[in-house]
């Protein structure tokens, strides 16, 4: 995504940009309103770019709002919080039209199995347990706003809300939420893997194409 | 979506079948609830070929049910009726995860003169005037027992159900129920298509991508 919307802002401004995303998806996680910010010395409006790379970008990118932001944002270091959702599709047969937006993981959860295990997750916490490159984050400190269930019938959805995110870290958490869900551990479990900082301890990671960027969180006066 | 189903039911059951759908979607139409039958010497339970089926179907081509039926059973000549939906996409900006099954035409329709011209599609008329090839279709008259709209915000859908359909007709009566919606024909101009019977009267055909097929209707004292 970035890299198409770097090519095409470049194309449309005529100078080499530097686009940044406030958070970087994996191959195959989608994101319903990504953030990204862009520094010009072009006088084009924002609203004529945001038409202008609409026509350039792939159909499955799209510009829904373009703004001028208040001097020095960036999308990334602004952003203070990050929604995402996790869909696990529960139905004995693969949707088809859910296949590229769910984990399909045929068989019913114990959804209040899965809603106890998330409560301990809630609050400051060092997210090292969760993290796919421990060694790599410089702070594992997360402070997580909301973390429970939804969805009907045999679509669930895990919601977690935090001001950060470290590497893999819903897909972590929905990857060890569902061994729970499923009876191989009991809901305490996933407060002590948190609280055991080791991610050896952790379930597997869940892949990647149930997982979607929600909504990414500004302070209402810098909001762009 | 027949052809695959045809290869995974020959190999799954070692001899040549004849497999029917109920209703035959054009390239880029969904369908959500499709029925097919085929007839088999084999003994092998329904739901072990379902199974077995979707071990081998392409995974935009899910079999939900596997059932046997009445003798002589065919999912196209006894199917009494069918429900289509159609989706339009009003947004500025095309909406990525629709793109496969909406019409993208950005601008409010107004709904109000679009449900006024629906109401004279209902009861049983000739259709001609929606048939793709009026001159192949032996007998035009269709029996529409429901034309309505639905959606929220700006996902607008209409929705159809007649005994049967003939070729493009949902495509035909939306491209025309759009001219209306948007303001270039007056509410009564739909019914006065219909009555006219001549195709070259009424207006574009829309797209494939926003049709549905909802569901196959049959008597209830044979439904598979």
């Amino acid at each position: 995504m970035q890299g198409a919307l770097r090519d095409a802002c470049r194309h449309v401004l005529g100078e080499a940009v530097r686009v940044t995303g406030a958070s970087r998806t994996d191959a195959g996680v989608h994101a319903l309103r990504q953030v990204a910010s862009v520094a010009t010395a072009s006088g084009l409006p924002a609203s004529a770019l945001g038409r202008a790379l609409n026509a350039l970008l792939p159909p499955a990118v799209r510009v829904l709002d373009a703004r001028e932001a208040s001097a020095g944002f960036d999308a990334r270091r602004w952003a203070r919080g990050k929604r995402y959702a996790y869909l696990i599709d529960e139905g004995a047969v693969a949707d088809p039209f859910l296949r590229r937006f769910a984990w399909w993981r045929p068989g019913r959860l114990d959804r209040d199995a899965m809603a106890k295990a998330l409560a301990p997750l809630r609050g400051t916490h060092a997210f090292t347990a969760f993290c796919a490159a421990p060694g790599l984050a410089r702070d594992p400190t997360c402070t997580v706003r909301a973390a429970r269930l939804a969805g009907r019938g045999d679509r669930l959805v895990v919601l977690l809300s935090a001001d950060r995110f470290l590497h893999h870290m819903v897909r972590n958490v929905v990857g060890s939420l569902v061994e729970i869900g499923r009876g191989s551990r009991p809901p305490e479990w996933l407060g002590e893997v948190l609280e055991g900082r080791d991610r050896r301890r952790a379930g597997p990671t869940a892949p990647a194409q149930g997982l979607v960027l929600v909504r990414v969180l500004y302070p209402l006066e810098t909001a762009p």
